[in-house]
C-alpha cells in the first residue's frame, strides 16, 4: 500500500488505529480451544469485529513463531483473512547482514505480502536497505521504543544527541517518507515534539497506548501532522478486553472508544 | 549444552569451527532439486561430511523463514538431524519487549531445542533477559558485527566509549559467562584485544571469516582464552565450496583446512 492510499484510508475511516494481533493460546477464550486452529478462529473474530474501525493490523510474529510450523500456517491464514484495503504490519524486528535481510524481505514481502515490517537498526544501513527495495512496501524502523530497556542504549548521548536521534537522522536518508516509518513509544511522548522537528512528515508507529500505559492525547498533540502521520497501536487492551464468548463484542467496544478519540482529533486537525 | 561441555567438546575435537547453514535454494547444487526437500538433502549431506570437524552449526533463520511453512519444516528437520553433542545456534537476531521475547525464547529453546540464539541489543535489558532464564541455553548478543553498516551506530561514541562497548559492559551484568556470548565480527580484529580486556572469559561468536574477509589468525591471536573462548563461523566459504555432485566432499575439504589451523592454535595455546 502506498502513502497516498494509506492517508486516504485514514481520512475515509476517520481512524489511525492499528490493532495488534498478539494472539496467545494461553490468553484467548477457552471455548475456542475446541477448534482445529483456535488462534485463527480468535483472530478471525477479532478482525470481523474491528475491521471497520482500524486502518492497520499488526501481527506480532513471535506469537506465531512460538507454535512452529502450525504457527506459520496460522500467520499466513490470518494475513489472508485481513481485507486487502487494510494496512498490514509484520512486527518481526528483523535485521541482519545484507544477503540475510534480503531473505527476510522475501519472506514477509513476497511470500506473505505484508505491507510493512518492523526492523531493528543496530546493524546499520546494509541491514535495512534490502527491505527498502520493494515497491509500496515499508520499513518501520525501531527508533525509540516503549519498554523499560529502551533507556539502556537508545538514550546514550553521542555528539550531544541520543542514539535514537542518530538512528532517525541517518536512516531517513536511506529511504524516504514513502517507504520508511519509525517506531516511537507512546510512553515517551515528551520526545515526540523533538522527533517531529527532525522528521516532520514521516509516519510514526506508536505502540504502548493501552496496556503499556501511553497517552493517546499526548501522541495526537505532539505527533500528528497534516497527513495524520500516525498509526497508533493497541494490542492487549483491545484483543483481551473480554475473556468469554462475548470477547469479540468487548474488543469492538474497546476499539470504538479509541477510534472515537481519533475521529475527534482528525476532525479537529485535518 | 553447558559451558563445561562446550569446552570439553572443543578440546576433544580440537576445533572451534562453527558451520553456518545459510542454505539457499538458488545456490545449492542443481541435482538436488529432484528431492522433495532439496535444502534438507543439502544440509544432511553437509552435516554428514563435516560433523567430525566442527563443534557447532549455525542455522541462519532467514534462509528457512523465506520458504514459509515448508522452510520451518526444513529448519526443524535439519536441527533434528544434527548430532546431539554438537552445539546449535539459531541465528535469528531477535529481540522485542519482554513478553514478546519470551515467545521467541519459547520458539527456539523449548519447541525447537536450539542451544543458543543470536539477539539484537537495541531494545535493552528486558528484551534480552527472557532468553537468559533457560538452563543450559545461551544468548549470543550482537555487539560488533562484521558488516559495513556496523559503523553507522555501533561505533558512535558516548562517554568516550563506542556503543558496542556499552552493550558489552551493560549486558555482561544481565547474564554471565555461562549463558552469554557475543557476536564480534572478524573483520574488526583490531578491536578484539580491547574487547578481551572487558570480557576476558566470555565466548565470542566470530562470523566474517571466509566470504566476508576476516582473518582467522588475528582472531586466534587476539581473541583466544585459556578455555578457547571462541566459536569461529564460516558459512558460504564451506557450504558452497562445490556446486556439483561432489559438493559435500569439497565442503569437507574446506572445513578441514580451517579445522587444521584451529587444531594448531589449540595445541599451541591450550
Amino acid at each position: 500500500m502506498d502513502r497516498k492510499k494509506l492517508i486516504s484510508l485514514i481520512k475515509l475511516k476517520k481512524s489511525f488505529l492499528c490493532i495488534g494481533l498478539d494472539s496467545d493460546i494461553e490468553k484467548i477464550p477457552k471455548h475456542l480451544l475446541v477448534y482445529e486452529d483456535p488462534i485463527l478462529e480468535f483472530n478471525k473474530s477479532i478482525i470481523d469485529a474491528t475491521k471497520d474501525l482500524c486502518v492497520a493490523y499488526k501481527l506480532n510474529i513471535a506469537f506465531y513463531e512460538c507454535n512452529g510450523v502450525k504457527g506459520w500456517k496460522t500467520l499466513k491464514n490470518t494475513l489472508d483473512y485481513i481485507p486487502k484495503d487494510i494496512f498490514t504490519i509484520a512486527d518481526a524486528k528483523r535485521g541482519d547482514i545484507g544477503n540475510t535481510s534480503s531473505m527476510y524481505a522475501k519472506a514477509f514481502f513476497k511470500n506473505m505480502n505484508f505491507d510493512s515490517i518492523t526492523v531493528s537498526p543496530y546493524m546499520g544501513s546494509d541491514s535495512v536497505k534490502p527491505f527498502l527495495s520493494f515497491n509500496d512496501k515499508w520499513v518501520i524502523l525501531l527508533a525509540l521504543t516503549s519498554n523499560k530497556g529502551s533507556t539502556d542504549f537508545q538514550h546514550l548521548s553521542s555528539d550531544n544527541k541520543p542514539i535514537y536521534q542518530h538512528v532517525i537522522e541517518q536512516s531517513s536518508l536511506w529511504g524516504d517518507i514513502n517507504n520508511t516509518m519509525y517506531v516511537i513509544g507512546a510512553t515517551n511522548t515528551e520526545y515526540l515534539k523533538k522527533i517531529r522537528k527532525i522528521i516532520p512528515d514521516h509516519f510514526l508507529l506508536v505502540p504502548g497506548v493501552g496496556a503499556q500505559g501511553g497517552s493517546l492525547e499526548n501522541v495526537i498533540n505532539f505527533g500528528m501532522t497534516k497527513d495524520c502521520g500516525l498509526l497508533v497501536n493497541s494490542s492487549r487492551g483491545i484483543i483481551y478486553a473480554g475473556l468469554n464468548k462475548d470477547f469479540a463484542t468487548l474488543a469492538r467496544d474497546e476499539a470504538i472508544k479509541i477510534k472515537l478519540k481519533m475521529q475527534l482529533a482528525l476532525n479537529k486537525f485535518l
